[in-house]
């Protein structure tokens, strides 16, 4: 039984290997230019990418890279500042001014390194003339609500933004732009990722105010009058940039089946972005689990399947809990004790909501276990009190901080 | 497009085809004995099997057979009650009272034939002597809010009856017992659909003791005598019994599964009994299709996704529902217009929830024309209306009352 543990742990750690800076960044460095050298960017992972890229550059550089509170990676030549994620606050906003003016009036000899992560987008918020941070967030709120997808919400953010959209890397003209990513969006859209400061962005003015109207959301006058008069288009086209994906879910998914198909386990994943209530989607995976057992479908065990992406938890009890040891303690109550059913989930950033745990693992005899100390699993679940639960047990998952963010990871073996 | 609802409402129609008692009940007829045929039954779809046997019965018979209020098929020389269900009722009792009487006192010439299908363990509810029908329903509503596994309130529940757990073939010993079977329970244990009357029962009083205690649930005094007396155990074997599973949820998918395949969609059976809350299910299929257009994981398009089992609505709004449709609602709002993606889901009983109407159906466009239509589809899913949703759109699956039951049909479509 420890080898199925094992092999899961292992697998985890792949994953979060994968994603981190270290292999990504030294992997996908850019040629030294002429003239100067010019590193920002923003996000979760962003300070962390900072640090590798200095490690690696040969060469003179110079700059700024805003993350999270609590995120800072002390680097020696590129300034790191902190701001709020996800509420944009006057931290995020001066460090956006900060790194538009140290893009402007470079030549085509100077490069601009973008090192750009999930969280990007509130790091770097910068509103246009004439509409304020507060209405600003005020119609990012609506929008969120409205149940508009992504790339809708994205459309109407970059066009009240001076730097999503790819108008970082416009104001950056004619210098080179080489853009590292870490994606943690659905799709791995590296327009998406912090709304795409440096990437081409196709959606329009028009577009925008169709959205506006589609979901009948109510914007300040200000707002609208800005996307009536339409002007400054973001840029359809970007020349002199590159941006590269250095990881990704789907990236760190792959490198856990490696582990798990040299352990003589078939993998099969099921998906890089599955979403949903963390209870649910536990429930829904234990039915797959129990076809493999059953009927060999959709692959003869021994086998691992194996996801990715954000689940979500409607938070209703008092305890300590993660969307990853949710979905893995409701999983283990749906499986009900299956012989040679084992489960690992964890956040590949090392935190899993509440506490500095990044997740936990169940194997068949987990609720035995749990009963034989006394405990009630189902009180655990509708107490939101998972973090407790496998703290009690003796099966949490810590790795601290990783640094990086490509999202959830699960995996279920079947032996 | 017309190609793949044309493929989609196939694929439902082999489904519901496969469950049908007329395949199932003409395909496994017993020998005719020496001596007497008694034909008894309980569920929902048992009516229609008593039907279909009525025809195909060569020499004389005499029987009686329980369903559910409305799930009355005509019969000529089987005798057809109503009863309620899921609460039982009086006319259940008085029925299960006139079965178990009349499998009494035969001989090994004589047959007795079992019509079992899902329902029937409310509708043949026989309280043991000295606890009464009160107190039993008292203990069911006890054991579904505590968390245990099926087989464990099963467990309970066979040791509280007189007619569950194999006890009814018991009392027809040693008239020959021949059983046929519409599973609609997760695993297709014989021994569970309708509490297996027929089929023999490996759990014991000990058991049934050790799960009220580990629980912590509350009995009636009547009841913990019962089980400390531990007297008339369940049977453990069953001599001149035999059991066939005429139609389950599995053999229906694997039917659906075939009429893809001919049309060159790769099927992929995700679980013949996926459960969870419909809408949160619908998120995670929406993952797992994704996955297959953007990584050809975890099969290559063209593909068919299919799934079974029951959801589940946590209702909240006023409207129509059902989970079949408030899935595929939800299903359709993942992937926001996705092209080239197709669903449909369906209740195989021909009802999914509040109104005669199967299930329904989406294609790429099924948001784009709801909104032309000025329906906001968020609404309809907060106010758990996808009847009206899409009855507006015009997409229902519509088959009538099918009298038979392997609970959902599922399948999406990605090519």
């Amino acid at each position: 039984m420890p080898d199925q543990i094992a092999l899961m742990k292992a697998m985890f750690t792949a994953a979060v290997k994968q994603a981190l800076p270290e292999h990504g960044v030294a992997a996908n460095m850019p040629s030294q230019p002429k003239g100067r050298t010019i590193v920002i960017g923003a996000g979760k992972a962003s300070a962390a990418m900072a640090r590798v890229f200095e490690q690696k550059w040969k060469g003179p550089l110079e700059g700024l890279v805003v993350t999270r509170y609590g995120h800072v990676v002390p680097c020696e030549r590129i300034e790191i500042v902190e701001a709020a994620h996800p509420v944009p606050d006057a931290a995020g906003t001066r460090a956006a001014e900060r790194i538009l003016q140290m893009v402007q009036g470079l030549s085509e000899d100077d490069l601009v390194v973008a090192l750009i992560s999930g969280g990007g987008s509130a790091l770097l918020s910068l509103a246009v003339d004439g509409v304020t941070a507060e209405e600003k967030r005020a119609v990012n709120k609506a929008l969120l609500a409205s149940g508009a997808p992504i790339a809708e919400m994205n459309c109407v953010r970059k066009h009240l933004s001076r730097i999503k959209g790819g108008r970082l890397a416009a104001a950056a003209f004619p210098a080179q732009v080489h853009t590292l990513v870490i994606s943690d969006v659905p799709g791995d859209d590296l327009a998406a990722v912090a709304s795409g400061p440096t990437v081409a962005d196709a959606s329009t003015f028009a577009e925008a105010r169709a959205i506006i109207a589609k979901y009948g959301i109510e914007v300040p006058p200000s707002v609208t009058a800005h996307l009536a008069a339409a002007k400054n288009e973001t840029p359809k086209t970007l020349a002199n940039t590159k941006s590269i994906c250095i990881a990704s879910p789907q990236q760190s998914l792959e490198a856990a089946a490696t582990v798990a198909k040299q352990a003589g386990y078939i993998p099969i994943i099921l998906g890089d972005a599955i979403e949903g209530e963390a209870r649910e989607v536990g429930i829904v995976m234990a039915g797959i689990a129990m076809q493999a057992r059953r009927f060999n479908q959709p692959v003869k065990p021994p086998c691992a399947m194996i996801s990715g992406g954000e689940t979500t938890v409607t938070v209703k009890g008092k305890g300590a809990g993660g969307r990853n040891v949710e979905y893995l303690l409701s999983l283990a109550l749906k499986l009900a004790g299956a012989e040679n059913i084992f489960g690992l989930a964890g956040d590949t950033d090392g935190i899993d909501g509440a506490r500095d745990v990044a997740g936990a693992f169940i194997t068949p005899d987990t609720l035995q276990k749990a009963r034989d100390m006394g405990l009630d699993p189902w009180q655990f679940l509708a107490n939101n009190d998972a973090h407790n639960f496998f703290e009690k047990l003796g099966t949490q998952i810590i790795t601290g901080p990783t640094l990086t963010n490509v999202n959830d990871f699960r995996v279920v073996l079947v032996g």
